[in-house]
């Protein structure tokens, strides 16, 4: 009885272990939670981020480094590696012109802190040279955010850009992530592939796109026309703000368009990274024509 | 001098402090890791998930359960809901139906664990009926999903599906999310609004979906045109692989037809929600001309 007892729950168990081992190691493909063995190697509750100056950047993982490594514009200062890691990097440590340090996990987590996953590769650098608005106006489409505070939503938009060829992404220094480890993770190589450009005041950025002659078009739920009979022009900046709150008043006054996206089903919002995948699309699709 | 290096360091790890804090709020609000309260209340490594029955579902989340009680499809048996919660689901519990007990955060979370985002309500549920293919002969457009394991990516993209108001989301029942509370939060109310089909066998149901006169499109980054051009016919059945695989070489030959999106820049992939965002925009826009 008690033998029967046990057996059914442990199958049952099982079913439930499965179910939540597979969602735990999803999390962990996407970076979002630690390893066991770093967690452990690192003690997750005894950890204390490091003193950092102000521009030291620190990123980690094997596609980001050898994206940063690759960036000319990269000031790089030093590159700490495991012997694993340095095999799989695929660089020649002489050839970096940076000191090369051969260490040991730990000694990467000792800065990272055991959340990070870095793959045994960490480059310490400088942030990559501030850019100006002027630089943009050959570009033909560029993607503006209006407060995006998530760094992985922002990584994932970086991304997208990239591979709809846009011009920049520009958010504003305040309420959105700064360079960091954790948005040149999620951008996976992008950061170095598209300038970052963080602005004071986004009316004052929105007015000089204008004047360079970009068409800045707003998504908005509540927009007077579809996306696709609103563009306008040759170059087009889209805007998109955060999820939930969406574009701030002033930034819907500022724009010289609203627009929203055509959704006929019963839900009306998509998140960020998803409306800004499909607005890129349709904003490449219109300036092909 | 003791003094002054203490400022300094304090001052450096109140920016790193911000800087992580930041992250993690995003984390949490996106339902990815537990508020410290509940991890507190029910002793994250101590708990133990129950034994759960075959047909045993618990949805959790304001948002998802409300939606899960306006679904008639829906067999409910038990609401498990603290006060607070009850007046922010704002339903009359005599009218449901079904068993309300009002109960602490505790109690959930004895069920759930502690990393779910439960809200102070639990509805305990039987999974929805099971569909069959014949019936989605009257919808234009279908989504299928080959192998997409991520059950955070499947909420993602039934919510897209929902948007752009396809029919169906078909998966596979090997290597695909169950119905489960993970799936459903991630979903964010759109389980209930979309039949989620889990079939045995892809090949099979991507040629019973072409008797029943779909174009199958699959999508692949070696795609010999590009989506615009790929569309033919009146009914379109999107059929998209999980991130880095792609599809499987079996659903490649099995399919009517291959395209690719359209990535002028330097990144020619992109997420699964991202590409399946844009994919079911444009085939709506070819559906509606």
């Amino acid at each position: 009885m008690t033998k029967d007892k046990d057996n059914d729950k442990s199958a049952r168990d099982t079913h439930y272990a499965t179910l939540r081992r597979a969602h735990r190691d999803a999390r962990r493909e996407r970076g979002e939670i630690p390893t066991p063995d770093s967690r452990k190697r690192a003690g997750q509750k005894d950890w204390k981020p490091p003193a950092l100056e102000a521009n030291q950047v620190f990123l980690y993982g094997l596609h980001t480094v050898r994206a940063a490594l690759a960036n000319p514009q990269r000031k790089n200062v030093r590159l700490s590696v495991t012997q694993n890691a340095l095999a799989r990097l695929e660089v020649e440590p002489e050839t970096l012109g940076i000191p090369v340090d051969i260490v040991s996990p730990h000694e990467i987590e000792r800065i990272l802190g055991p959340e990070a996953i870095h793959q045994g590769v960490m480059l310490e650098t400088r942030p990559l040279p501030v850019r100006r608005l002027e630089a943009l106006k050959d570009s033909p489409l560029i993607l503006v955010l209006d407060q995006v505070t998530d760094p992985h939503n922002v990584g994932a938009l970086m991304r997208s850009a990239v591979a709809f060829d846009a011009g920049a992404v520009i958010t504003t220094i305040r309420h959105s992530p700064t360079e960091s480890g954790v948005l040149a993770k999620s951008a996976s190589g992008a950061l170095e592939m598209i300038p970052y450009i963080q602005i004071t005041n986004l009316a004052d950025a929105l007015a000089e796109l204008h004047d360079l002659g970009f068409q800045t078009l707003g998504l908005d739920s509540e927009g007077p026309a579809v996306l696709e009979d609103s563009f306008s022009g040759y170059k087009v900046a889209l805007v998109l703000g955060s999820e939930g709150k969406g574009l701030r008043q002033k930034t819907r006054e500022t724009v010289s368009t609203l627009a929203r996206l055509d959704m006929p089903g019963q839900i009306k919002s998509l998140n960020v990274s998803n409306a800004a995948a499909i607005a890129l699309y349709a904003t490449r699709a219109y300036l092909k024509r």
